[in-house]
């Protein structure tokens, strides 16, 4: 069982929103926390299981300055350590996908901060499986592949080759891009994955607003704009997007 | 909140074997359950919070025989719901991630049973980072593949492209592999991946039996027999999982 010392940084991952989705672990670390510093994507709800005198900190709100937001998490991490409080960073998902928990990590082994990870439950597999779909099924598909769609595919700061992932035979999870999916779904094509291949489009899983928009790799890009897709959502590109494939 | 009703069945994700990795929901689900059917690699200590007169099943132990062990767990379940049961499947990390979690509702929803999916900590992301690994990281990886290393590359059961997994510039995740590390990392270094790109194993994470064993794509099937790795055991391929990334 993991320990919340005084002086030091847990990194928390606190699932994609649902209660029931968060970890045993993750609510002791809030009740033994002096600080919380949250995100907007975590499940907010669980602040509640935080003592009265736990200080909470929303980091989604920092504005951008001088400093990168991400800058001052990391010092905020470090000076509320450095002043002897049990500081929790609780975050959506799991801390180490597309979480930047790894720059927080970094920031406090080189301040010389004793810092941890509490695993979650990421977005990339549950909010799939919240709308029936397994990223793995054996007869299917052997793998899969989560990837960020914030960069466009050709941008020079994009360093994943999509026309790898085309053709990999592996389920395709694309998180952070619904802007980007037009280009996504070319450079998909591109690369030679069929046009028919099952892709649906995961809006606000977990939430009263949740969407399901199940399309093909050639239309899926139309069909969240006609949906008016907003994220945050998930893409799934592969046999295992089939409507219907669970019965 | 999920309900469990009798006559459904659950499929419940217990994390990769820390108690602390278990959901709120997962508890919530084991003290509900009328009949519990539970993998080994599922974190045996939760079944504690069963109720006493809950009927508890080790399917780990099915012996092969005419029937696969599989299609008498999909028995197993639709009998019990039948019976107005509330059953839970107990699962080592997230049902549908090599968890045959999707062949289970097919069966279930074939067989006119309600059942429904709680999400848990994928080992595939969990156990790299309690090797302080993280799968991704802001200017080393836009992405991470999870694949089986069950099936060796080339053999006709094979559906991956190991030497498009090889070039997508993502993290790579090889789940299963221990027997067969010698064929993939063969197949990775034929499809083009550098030699010196670090490759770690991670064997019996979360248990006083944790190994770490740290190579390169060129060394670590030579590193892992040397060092006697067996499973359960992670081998994570690429940049993040260089030793010492996070201090
Ligand atoms: C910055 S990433 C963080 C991911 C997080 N660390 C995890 O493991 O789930 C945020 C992205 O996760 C996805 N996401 C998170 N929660 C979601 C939800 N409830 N429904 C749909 N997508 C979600 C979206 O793609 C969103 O843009
Ligand atoms: C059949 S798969 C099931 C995976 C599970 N559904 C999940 O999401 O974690 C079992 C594989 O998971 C990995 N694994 C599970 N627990 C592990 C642990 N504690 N340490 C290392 N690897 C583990 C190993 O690769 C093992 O062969």
């Amino acid at each position: 069982m993991m320990r919340f010392l005084p002086g030091s940084v847990t990194l928390v991952g606190g699932g994609p929103g649902d209660p029931d989705l968060v970890t045993v672990g993750a609510l002791r670390a809030l009740r033994a926390a002096d600080v919380v510093l949250y995100d907007r994507l975590a499940p907010l709800e669980c602040l509640a299981e935080c003592r009265d005198d736990c200080e909470r900190v929303d980091v989604g709100k920092v504005p951008r300055g001088a400093f990168t937001p991400q800058e001052r998490i990391n010092q905020m991490l470090i000076e509320h350590a450095r002043a002897g409080r049990v500081v929790v960073r609780f975050k959506g998902g799991d801390p180490f996908v597309f979480g930047r928990g790894g720059e927080e990590w970094q920031a406090c082994a080189e301040a010389g901060v004793p810092v941890q990870v509490l695993p979650g439950v990421s977005s990339s597999i549950s909010v799939p499986a919240l709308a029936a779909i397994p990223v793995t099924h054996r007869g299917l598909t052997q793998g899969f592949s989560v990837v960020s769609g914030h960069v466009p595919p050709g941008d020079p700061r994009s360093s994943l080759d999509w026309a790898a992932l085309a053709r990999t035979h592996a389920t395709l999870v694309v998180l952070m891009g619904v802007k980007n999916l037009p280009a996504i779904s070319a450079a998909l094509l591109e690369g030679g994955l069929d046009a028919g291949t099952p892709a649906t489009v995961i809006a606000d899983a977990g939430t009263p607003r949740m969407r399901i928009v199940h399309a093909t790799l050639a239309t899926v890009a139309e069909a969240a704009t006609r949906e008016g897709i907003r994220p945050p959502a998930i893409t799934v590109i592969g046999s295992v997007a089939a409507p219907g494939l669970l019965g």
